[in-house]
């Protein structure tokens, strides 16, 4: 595949990938929960085996990497966190205004779980490293984690979520970020500080 | 299913799902990755949906919680870090020694993807997470993460990696944890120190 798409091309993989993604993130879940007999069970697993052998008929060596459009759209579909093409993110849908402030409602469900009936604190913490890193994004100028510290102050609960996270200073190389995770009573579980940095462009 | 499995039904669910698990994992990478022909995608998008209704047929409502063996075993199948039946999870095999120290070597590849061919920072930070909350766990007496600070000294890039914590200090009710990740030529890209909590037995 080339790495600068059109946008009806983008548009094309979209409509074909994004709710086959849907699908297998429905299937990682269903894996966990499943009573189903045995007999069910191994013939769920060849037709997994087969879906992966189909899609295997022509693959990219490499990982997704990064990729545009042609009008420098950017294409993130392999992205662990937001990847339209990833079944492991949610994905994440995250809002920004004007401020810079980075806004994401999710739903986490088994999949995340660490702690009986709780989200992993490892993925509490990929939540926050992911939306705060999103306030010090520039467009062509992406944020790489310098430092990210992380206090639990509540058990975060599977379900309704909302991360925030907000500028809280900031110089033209770094952004100095906070923000924290909400379950669905408002209540704050998990606050987070971070420094992250915008590597100078190349010449 | 019963809360509590025998050893003989634990091992027969495991020789049953693992496998299945295993063959999602790569599901899950080559939609990453593929090319396949539109055609080849429905079909795969049609057999995902199969596989899913039939694992369906009869689900625990709730997510996979804390279940155990008759004879005192864990079986943390629904764990995001280290599930058996998590295709999330890679899943981590966490080796510890007489010490608390937690050792994990692992591969990521496309579907823990940040930034083009490097892990995403805040999959960094759930390995760490988990390997630092490794060191503090008691039989019987799970760890909570408190607070977690991470330091991101290099970038990670994708492929072998090792994940190494140990106990800085310890009281009765917590766990002073550091750690780091080391990727292939063995230099350290993220150092991390948590504090752990286990909370008291309810009597």
């Amino acid at each position: 595949m080339s790495r600068s798409l059109s946008p009806e091309q983008a548009q094309h993989i979209e409509d074909l990938y994004g709710p086959l993604t849907q699908s297998l993130r429905r299937l990682i879940d269903v894996t966990i929960r499943s009573e189903a007999d045995d007999i069910e069970v191994a013939q769920a697993h060849r037709l997994i085996e087969q879906a992966a052998d189909l899609l295997s008929s022509r693959l990219d060596p490499g990982p997704f990497g990064v990729r545009t459009t042609t009008d420098g759209g950017m294409l993130p579909w392999g992205n662990v966190a937001i990847g339209m093409r990833n079944a492991i993110a949610p994905p994440l849908n995250v809002i920004r205004d004007d401020s810079g402030r980075a806004t994401v409602d999710l739903v986490l469900e088994a999949p995340y779980e660490g702690p009986a009936g709780h989200v992993h604190g490892g993925v509490c913490a990929l939540l926050l490293d992911h939306v705060l890193g999103a306030t010090a994004h520039r467009p062509g100028k992406p944020a790489f984690t310098g430092t990210l510290t992380l206090r639990y102050v509540a058990p975060t609960r599977l379900g309704k979520l909302r991360v925030e996270a907000w500028i809280d200073s900031e110089t033209e190389s770094k952004t100095i970020a906070a923000g924290h995770i909400k379950d669905a009573d408002g209540v704050v579980t998990v606050q987070a500080e971070g420094i992250f940095i915008r590597p100078k462009a190349k010449p």
